[in-house]
């Protein structure tokens, strides 16, 4: 790199002057009829499908390596640094999840993924933006000495791609935060949701039908 | 409920008038040394530590019932909806995430938790916010018998509490989402890594040290 990317200047922007994002005041009643207010920052974007992006949680299966995902780095002005990410990306205006989920894998990734499950849209930070995303797992299998793919970047994307075997993924993640890295909330919940599952067995089983391992 | 609470009207808010958020516009230089501009939406609230919320992971702990988490219910104006999260809240100026997150679950949930672990300060949505927080999960041990303790809600709040069995949480997140609720990003995530390693053991291993059930 030629440099290393950092936020130089912040000012403030009016909605009207804004591309992607705008500043809300809802007027609403509560549970008891009373008028509040809330404060509420949009995105500009959303589609015709309601939801604004998909994450692409992602299993790569590979004949004598173990199951890994694909994690990007990536600078990003909003935290002013660079964050550890499932790759991620705003859906077009004809696209479903799954269009999108392909797509912005295979531009991020190079890597060409198959769809197995969409979420229900999720709401991104719910008390704060009406910004929400559908997480689509899709699986990666591999062959033998595949070469790594190209990526397929817009001008001006600069994204590091990290393999990183899922059973060290809640591990790698907390490194990532120990060495400065800002590691996204949704990644980490999922790692973290694993990782508990893994380390309590016991609070995870059915009652009256334990499964066996 | 006198009334099902709904957003009336949405108006822009320019920054200069907003109390919680505000909008902004970042000159950042890239890897490559060429300036560009990215929009931002940010807290005006953020504290001293330097992360704005906690969102609560809860385990409850019960002689006779099953291990369970309580997930808290309330409609939230920027998704115009009723929400399923885990309890959460903005730190305090002075408070350290734990702190925060003790009170938090006392407020909303009316139980005295137990911090086991706080993650590093991750970031809500980092293509479009600064926002950030700390995942602290909390033990809850109850005793047979203890009554259902009383929430202590400031005025306005309306928040109800569902006690749901770990090992059915994913699934009930899902008709959650199927009757009209808006499940909140992280709490899914987590539920969804759960529920991944639950039906995918194998891929979770560490290779030549396989855990036994």
């Amino acid at each position: 790199m030629a440099s290393t990317p950092k936020v130089t200047a912040l000012t403030d922007l009016p909605s009207s002057q804004a591309k992607w994002i705008k500043l809300q005041k809802a007027t609403y009643t509560d549970a008891h009829g009373k008028e509040r207010v809330w404060e509420i920052a949009s995105r500009k974007t959303t589609g015709k499908a309601g939801v604004d992006a998909v994450a692409m949680g992602n299993i790569i299966y590979h004949p004598s390596k173990p199951p890994s995902t694909i994690v990007v780095i990536q600078f990003r002005p909003p935290v002013n640094g660079f964050t550890v990410e499932w790759p991620a990306g705003l859906i077009d205006a004809h696209e479903t999840p799954e269009e999108a989920a392909v797509r912005e894998l295979r531009e991020e990734t190079g890597y060409e993924g198959k769809v197995i499950s969409t979420s229900p849209a999720v709401a991104a930070d719910p008390g704060m933006t009406s910004a929400n995303l559908c997480l689509v797992m899709v699986e990666i299998h591999l062959n033998e000495g595949d070469p790594e793919p190209e990526q397929h970047l817009d001008e001006g994307e600069d994204i590091q791609r990290v393999n990183i075997p899922l059973a060290e993924l809640y591990e790698r993640l907390e490194e990532f935060a120990k060495e400065g890295y800002v590691v996204a909330a949704k990644l980490y919940h999922w790692a973290a949701g694993v990782q508990y599952a893994v380390d309590h067995p016991e609070l995870f089983r059915k009652s009256g039908k334990e499964k066996a391992a």
